[in-house]
């Protein structure tokens, strides 16, 4: 099979959809990243709400165009409602996005992971540890939510983990790859300050959500985490540490254009 | 019945009040926006809690001086707390404003606002899209949480909530209102960034309760759209996108001064 | 008993030791909290993970170095996860900090601060209030979640509070206290706009946490104070408000250097 090239005109044309169609995204996330993930949708240009009760996911699935689910923070009663929401996303032909955070660090996580992972994500977005855990890799536990491995290291296992699933896994790091079973696209983007900011891979697979309303989930996942990296590269040049980086990032989102784009990230592969 | 009309110095006197006074500000609120509220409360001059404990809120709010009730990441045991924290309210006279965030955007949430409203707020604070539900016009439902109504066409259903519940009501949007079932003030103010930031809103209708404390309930809203709208006003002067808007509003509020209000906010009818 | 006196030449070299080796902290936290004390743990150094559910805190304190509670938006299930939290982090010997919130406020969050104070917490971190209420000091409660007491007023408290728990107690104020019972150490830091900005209190006992897992809770409660307070003091420096505090005392603690400790910090008895 052969797969077209994604260019970053591509990119910037999914961009200008998802800012015209303006997608309402259902997160279902953890607690640390709910407020930089809605303000980084909101700058992107996407409508975020945050619904986790089992009372009204399915309802508000019906009326989103895309879902993210974060297992960052879970416990039974949200694991219950992100089966309830991806049950119905499914049943009604809407992609959703699996971020197994801190999968491996502890055997729950890493079931919920795997069960969820099991249920025809769109996209599963990770660090490399995540990855290789999910992939069934022994032996990759990161330290905590954190990677110890690099992505490079996880392509094979990211291959795998598409081909098993069906999801295009996204994997992020120094370098960010996008695989699909088949093919693979490296993203050269993003800044070493982005790792000491909380919630920035949770805000970029809530991007990534937002992009698989306005593009098929390979597309998606290399739309996000180009424009994503760019703003958090376009972000970093004017810091002094981590601290204002969400911010900027925000405003990074919000001003992006197609020269930026250009200049802070490229595609490869 | 004539109300007497508020004027921007009655708005900064009860400033001053609320300054000198420090309330207690009770908040049970979303995840999302519990931040944010804390530190515009914080700023504003107020000393803000987030305590949604069932085992816990009567107690709370017995030596509170108000409490603000927000929908927004809902689920039955923080509904339990609020219907007990707002018994207990009622029962001790202290006033309280509810948020009905994302009302009409599910059943389950619209009923969980509809059975506070009816519990005798001295205020409501949403967008177009949550007043014209709460108030009963069908196929008013919004975008998730976002409003895709104008503020304007709220007025009606505002004035007739206001009847019907004994609340004050307000709208905001890119002009807000104040209405209380006879009257009505409008409210100038604000920025056309400010929708692109998370928990503002959330943010506004905490602010409202920390001015019940010192002011009856339409007079504390109008104080608190003034006062919060023109914070907003000035620190969107030097920013480049949303990302900051937040931190900004916090200097702005505890910078505020008689000249920034009346440069940034105009009251009328 | 003669207790070492402790150095700026100790404290940064705690620090320097805590940036070498990354401790995993696993925080059991308050909803406000979470993301601030996230960033500040990253920028301070360390590997922070927000873990709550009761099926999983023990594997997690397993592969964690420090543990960090705090009760500020607590109810049962999470009060139920501290508890099995804290009996394994004494079960394998590892360090654990608590920050009683608001105790003193309501009968639940006292009785769960002194349950928790009665396990062997290496240092227990507070605002004056929430010292002399946990210490049994009665008519001591703070307004809500805010001191109403100055941190002078609570030394002897702290210091019998220590004798009582065996823990080291930091009573934080314009000036903080650290006493163990015998001793004590006062540390001259920080800024006037930080009880301004929330959860930075919140964020000092993840940090003390972070330096129990390379030194002593004696000499980890100092160099946490003194660290934390001259971020604040060098991050305020720039402010015109609270509103950009906590980004700015992450790019102190990312930036912190032995000048700069010298220049806003001062220990003595």
């Amino acid at each position: 099979m052969t797969m077209s090239p994604i260019s970053l005109d591509d990119v910037y044309a999914a961009l200008a959809e998802l800012r015209a169609r303006r997608p309402l995204v259902h997160n279902i996330t953890n607690y640390v990243a709910m407020t930089v993930s809605a303000n980084v949708l909101l700058a992107l240009g996407a409508s975020p709400a945050m619904v986790h009760a089992l009372e009204e996911v399915e309802d508000f699935v019906a009326i989103s165009d895309a879902l993210a689910v974060n297992i960052g923070t879970l416990s039974p009663p949200w694991v219950a409602a992100m089966h309830s929401a991806v049950a119905k996303a499914n049943a009604l032909g809407k992609p959703w996005v699996l971020d197994p955070v801190g999968c491996g660090a502890t055997p729950y996580r890493t079931k919920a992971a795997a069960e969820l992972a099991a249920l025809r994500p769109a996209v599963i977005r990770g660090n490399a540890s995540e990855i290789l855990s999910l992939a069934g890799e022994t032996g990759s536990a990161g330290k905590g939510v954190d990677s110890t491995a690099k992505a490079d290291d996880a392509v094979n296992a990211a291959t795998a983990l598409a081909k098993r699933t069906g999801a295009v896994v996204a994997v992020t790091g120094a370098v960010d790859y996008v695989c699909d079973g088949e093919t693979q696209v490296a993203i050269e983007t993003g800044h070493a300050l982005m790792p000491l900011s909380t919630a920035l891979g949770c805000s970029l697979s809530a991007v990534t959500a937002a992009f698989t309303a306005v593009r098929p989930p390979r597309e998606a996942a290399v739309a996000a985490l180009a424009v994503f990296g760019a703003a958090g590269a376009a972000a970093a040049q004017n810091l002094r540490g981590p601290g204002h980086l969400p911010a900027e990032i925000c405003d990074a989102l919000h001003r992006m254009d197609r020269a930026t784009l250009a200049r802070h990230a490229k595609l490869g592969s």
